[in-house]
């Protein structure tokens, strides 16, 4: 049995495109990366489309791709448009998918980079088996995807689960998008670091702040989780004050979807339970009626940074099955 | 051909179960009530449940319902159990779809009372068609249905769609579940009085508080409402700043979930474009890449009071075609 005749079997191609890198991997059906290219991402629209192209037929022999999915940051329809996407200032209603099809000839699914992680840890993760599920990164951003009724749910028009941007405080730090005291603004990972400048700037973070030099401006999240995991006071206490915010994000979206599990990924989940059990026990005692329903797990992402490429191989993989 | 043989031609019996009244109609599929029984809500679940069959029975020719929708206040599980429901303390953990099954001897489906609303809207109302809407009821409190994909969205474990909390302003008026600053503590009808008693005693609603006879505590939302109908510029500016906050939460479910619609139910959809018109300017003014995205439309419900019934009926009239 050849590739060919047998695609779910053979390796397929996800590529997870962000604002700083394109990544193309061609990844197993266990979800493993066999072989990957990262190139910068490019400037122009064209240049992107053919950066992806000639790295999908860098990974593969001639004719043996049968579908290509990939992961975008941004607003991205069904018909593989992304509409809008901060961070990729080429694409404004830049038809990807239609141009990628045209180029590499064959079968693409492109969807928001979020939903490609989270149906990578649904597929090969820490969310394996659920059917109702949400994954949020926090990161720059705070980005999610939403599992619901063992699909990655897309809404009306393909721009579901912007999950940050709803406002958590009028009064709280401005988002990237503009409004105010976004869920995003307060529970990112920038904001970890934002919140360690400013408790240092109070004279409440001596550790924190000496792990930067002595500079406040200089204070990262990174900072911050060192010396959490350190068990050193202050940055314990901001860790906690974050993971507040986080659960209060993660307490509304339980309430309104009512999902199995949140798995949350993006670098802070290296820090582990000194992160998770804080919002374990701020989304136990928040959570709608927790008394009259089963746990909401909060759980680790297991796949990382490859979360993205992998669940993009995995909608490639559906498209061939389905076609 | 009979009713028995045609169950789905026949008028289908919806329930709908609050905190003051039971309600009982007899609705036909093109979901007009063709006939109804409303008696007050009993004290005891055993009450609750014979009450509930009597008036199915009284309603009904003996041997011609074959199947009993009830939608009912506080979070029910897909078997029709009634785990939690702030209004009805004699419903915890209440086996409410087996005790009536047993009583009634046809099958019965249970849903929330405000995915039972929304499902009628869906069904007969403002959203007929509509594939991806949200329900949202400004009434004591905020209640929401959820349709994805075309059906209710019921979650993990039936509890979804608890709309009204999450976090708008840690300073907000506390939510009546107990949490700080919940969005249903802004946007209720409720908390359109509250908004009304407020400006007056800052002596910035004299119209308002005229319509009360002057006393201050006295002052509801109605009062703003006729105020505002009357074209006084204090009852449009406190309905403004209402909408303003019912609209943030309309933003911060829209980017979660991507619907074609929302339909706004509740008494305070009397005052028509009165009080959507400041809405829809503020959704539109806050909804994540509105520009570039098709938009939202927010329309008044179309079915009144009588949404709940009419959308349990139709619950019971799938149960007759599934089964």
């Amino acid at each position: 049995m050849t590739r060919a005749t047998n695609p779910s079997a053979s390796p397929t191609i996800g590529i997870d495109l962000g604002g700083t890198n394109l990544r193309v991997a061609l990844v197993s059906r266990d979800g493993d990366i066999v072989a990957e290219e990262q190139v910068p991402t490019p400037d122009t629209f064209e240049d992107l489309v053919a950066a992806m192209a000639e790295n999908v037929r860098g990974l593969t022999p001639p004719d043996t791709v049968t579908a290509v999915g990939v992961g975008t940051a941004g607003m991205v329809d069904f018909e593989g448009t992304v509409h809008y996407a901060p961070n990729l200032p080429m694409l404004r209603r830049a038809p990807l998918g239609k141009s990628l099809r045209e180029t590499l000839g064959v079968p693409i699914v492109v969807d928001n980079d979020a939903n490609a992680a989270a149906w990578g840890e649904v597929c090969h993760g820490a969310a394996r088996g659920c059917r109702h599920a949400l994954l949020i990164t926090l990161g720059t951003g705070v980005g999610g995807g939403i599992i619901l009724d063992g699909g990655i749910y897309r809404g009306a028009h393909g721009f579901a689960a912007e999950v940050g941007h709803w406002q958590l405080d009028p009064d709280g730090p401005p988002c990237a998008c503009g409004e105010p005291g976004h869920w995003e603004a307060a529970a990112s990972g920038t904001a970890l670091g934002e919140l360690g400048r400013t408790r240092a700037a109070e004279g409440r973070a001596p550790n924190v702040l000496a792990r930067a030099d002595g500079q406040v401006d200089e204070i990262t999240g990174y900072h911050v989780g060192d010396a959490a995991e350190a068990r050193e006071e202050d940055g314990l206490a901001i860790i906690e004050e974050y993971a507040g915010f986080v659960a209060l994000g993660f307490v509304g979206l339980a309430n309104i979807l009512d999902p199995e599990i949140i798995v949350v990924s993006g670098g802070l989940v290296a820090l582990g339970d000194l992160l998770l059990e804080p919002i374990r026990a701020a989304f136990d005692h928040h959570l709608e009626g927790a008394d009259y329903r089963p746990a909401v797990r909060v759980v680790a992402a297991e796949l990382g940074s490859r979360a993205g490429v992998v669940g993009a191989a995995a909608f490639a993989r559906e498209l061939e099955i389905d076609g």
